[in-house]
């Protein structure tokens, strides 16, 4: 056994599971394996991934992981106990986890009298051995089990008796933690803080807590559980979750470990909290929230003049902690010197090496602020922010040049068929190509006649795929005249990058996403690995 | 003396001043006169107006409400203590402030050594005159006096004897309140617990707390400075403030209400909380958090059959607190994990009465399971959803029918102009109708392309409009060809609701939601208050 220190605690995220449930949040398979991914990088030591008993494509995620796995990470599968009078080892949904092929499972079971007799309809002995059973099967089957107690704290309210039952069931047949759920969100600080002291009482080790936000409470319960004794914090990011969401690892992590002084990750994956907040709001396709506490964009912005000169002689005076901790920057509208570190750390995130007194690099900023107050968004889109950089410092490469474009699309429906057709014109070296496709929509057709245009040119693009394309609408209310932003993912097999584009007109932003994708893909194979210094 | 129950706290909202400190938000002097009768009526006790020292639209306010003023609240001006070595009469800032011709005024200084000496540039023995000379001035104009002590928190733990000499100073010039702030939002609720207890074994009765949300703590700080012996509670409607905001008095409110057993307003105003929220987000222009605690159109919604039948039967296995207590309604989303149960309790809502054996009720949920595996989603898509039900009982009216339409987009680089262009084929009452528009963008073509068609047998679709317009990509491994789910808001100036529609075709799946968006107006036009029962 590997020995920690006292005050280590252990992270364990379920945006991927409890997180979807958000409403309005759906999120693909590859959504999910891009979030397991960076979940990992940043840290999180258990994530879990989903209900592969009660979803498919939950299934097929665990799968996927196994050809490309987590390093570090432990993903984790999520099921329910067996249902009454059953056997686990003849539980569909219990296979599905096993199939999930991971060395951690999570196991929720009923802790509150009610929900056993009026929800599942048992007797409050069946319950028990239902928690027993599936997690002695588990254990049989060679996998390391946490149990859920789910509706904890409203069911030991209710009868503590029963309720550290059902925690000691769940002990003795072999899990090795205990998770304290939140399930309604109406618990308060002072009774989390009083109920976790009352189980640690028990002798129960190794207790973790699951909290959520129906009363604004789940981040001041998980830290009052902690500061009670739980060893384990569950939580999504951006406090996604159903209702009002589940606890912000966003929020739960800098407190913990900049204030109450425990360990959950590294000094550096902290400093990427911002970044993973974000990438995880564009992957699933919502916006940030701009006043999220430590990592949104007003979280450390500072208005008024005494405040400002203030906060510039002694940062402690107006903040609450470095922003820079958790990847996040102070924001002050007459200052631009955080925005330029900013351009200067992006560069090299490009393999650009930029000098903060090069001329041209308060140019890229000046020029990106403006085309952001536009709407585009360079967070998630680095491929269309080097070819912007690349432009400033005076050698992107330029390879084509579209002219122009024609889309039509035709909907007859009688036969319920759709066509679409696109035309280009594009000038290569001098020449000029006009070309034309066919898509099963505008923008496929447009992705083809492109492609048709250049393919002599440049064969590599035959190996080039769009593999992701999200679209969203900026100032919604202004209808389908709104502003557009495209966002596309492409790939070449071994590298992934992404462009951006903005427009009122839909078409448009995708276009100008799609041929930036291109551009970029030929210039990461005419200049690969050479790294500018500039 | 009018006696109180010891269980009686004071509210004090701050929306109109520490509120509409938030990024993006600003408010007319009309706006805010409407947001304070509102809160009036809401039976906030004291509602702070502004800053009339420093802001002259805010000495307009309090003119104009003199004009029209408060039933029961007390309206308060707020203002910082005379500069050092001034005289509290020569300050014009005081003298704006008696000029609001309120009773009570709120003073606020400083408590943080530092920023005495640091921020100031002054002794802290002149911040203790500034606190006393400029309470007693305003005492002896007849004003009563709350003091907000700036940075408290931080404050009392750099130096607790000059924190605490401060807020004697202002006790002793005859201050009534003394209110604690965490200005910089970064203190946690244990802390607050064990400040708010020291002070108050000063003997400093009528202690009031002003917390923020940077640490995701402002409710639970201000719940445990209750506890702790706070009888006054400042904070914002909807959390709104400066950085990350303000408690939100939404959820103060119940659970201070609730849960606590505290006693703040009359229970009729608290069944008023959800829409006074909503109202306040409508004047500031703000959209509403759909999954806010209490208030949040999410914040009673639930997924998931084995779930929605248990809430009905008994609602407290699922649900934290009545929404109804708090104004709210419970609400049953339709998505992927839906049983029969939730499709029926769906249907009520839509105003049929469907009985669980109805042969159509279980061919209504395999449709929508089957177009939810398709890509479409019903949880914000409500009108959809309706329509579907009322085809599969065979009473879906027809009011138009379309067969088929053109898009055609043309980009020319060099002009850098893209026009749109759409003609469509509409077919009502047996005639063919051909129409054709122009829009900055495909869908905003179509639809206007639609309405010019159907106009003349329809006029009241000339109140419709599309309030707002969202686009995701499903499977986006796919590229452009993946599925695209358009949603689509349309509302009639009383109502609004959403439609969806889903295709591989970006376009095609945006004519499927205008089209159903027009088809559902026009559907609560013609069947508006009727009552399906089948």
């Amino acid at each position: 056994m590997i020995t920690t220190p006292l005050n280590q605690l252990w992270l364990y995220d379920t945006t991927l599971r409890d997180g979807t449930q958000r409403e309005g949040l759906s999120v693909s398979i590859e959504d999910k394996l891009r979030i397991a991914h960076r979940l990992d990088e940043l840290g999180i030591p258990f994530i879990e991934g989903g209900w592969p008993g009660a979803n498919p494509k939950d299934g097929q995620f665990f799968q996927q992981l196994q050809q490309n796995p987590l390093k570090q990470a432990e993903a984790v599968p999520f099921c329910s106990t067996r249902r009454p009078h059953t056997k686990a080892a003849d539980e569909p949904m219990l296979q599905a986890i096993l199939a999930a092929g991971t060395r951690w499972v999570t196991i929720f079971g009923k802790s509150w009298d009610l929900h056993v007799t009026a929800g599942l309809k048992t007797n409050l002995e069946e319950n028990l051995a239902m928690i027993g059973d599936t997690i002695e099967y588990l254990r049989s089957q060679g996998r390391r089990v946490i149990y859920d107690a789910e509706h904890w704290f409203d069911g030991y309210k209710q009868n503590p008796d029963y309720a550290l039952q059902t925690l000691k069931a769940a002990a003795t047949a072999g899990a090795e933690w205990l998770v304290l759920c939140d399930t309604n969100g109406g618990t308060l600080a002072h009774e989390v803080s009083q109920i976790v002291k009352d189980v640690s009482c028990q002798e129960i080790h190794q207790i973790g807590i699951h909290t959520h936000n129906d009363s604004e409470m789940a981040v001041a319960n998980a830290l009052a559980a902690v500061m009670a004794g739980a060893k384990m914090v569950q939580g999504t990011i951006n406090g996604y979750g159903e209702r009002c969401g589940n606890a912000n690892l966003c929020s739960v992590i800098p407190n913990l470990q900049l204030k109450l002084g425990y360990s959950c990750i590294g000094e550096h994956q902290l400093s990427q909290l911002t970044e993973a907040s974000r990438f995880v709001s564009e992957v699933v396709n919502l916006a940030p929230d701009e006043h999220a506490p430590f990592v949104g964009i007003s979280a450390f912005a500072h208005k008024g003049g005494i405040h400002v000169s203030a906060v510039e002689r002694n940062p402690l005076t107006y903040e609450h902690i470095q922003p820079e901790l958790v990847g996040n920057q102070r924001r002050i509208v007459i200052s631009e010197q955080s925005g330029l570190s900013n351009v200067l750390a992006k560069a090299r995130t490009c393999g650009i090496e930029l000098d903060k007194d090069h001329p041209q690099a308060r140019q890229i900023l000046q020029r990106m602020k403006k085309l952001e107050s536009e709407g585009y968004q360079f967070e998630a889109a680095e491929a269309s922010f080097a070819l912007l950089m690349y432009e400033a410092l005076e050698c992107r490469q330029q390879f084509f040049k579209v002219q122009g474009f024609q889309v039509h699309c035709d909907l007859v429906e009688v036969e319920a068929t759709t066509n679409s057709l696109a035309t280009v014109k594009v000038s290569v070296n001098g020449k000029n190509i006009l070309e034309a496709a066919e898509g099963n929509g505008p923008v496929a057709a447009l992705d083809a006649a492109l492609r048709k245009a250049l393919v002599n040119f440049y064969p590599q693009i035959a190996d080039f795929e769009l593999t992701d394309y999200k679209v969203r609408i900026l100032n919604g209310n202004r209808g389908t005249s709104a502003k557009t932003r495209a966002l596309v993912e492409s790939g070449n097999g071994q590298q992934r990058w992404t462009t951006v584009g903005v427009s009122s007109n839909i078409l448009e932003a995708s276009y100008q996403a799609v041929v930036e994708g291109l551009e970029y893909g030929l210039l990461l194979h005419f200049q690969a690995e050479k790294l500018l210094k500039v």
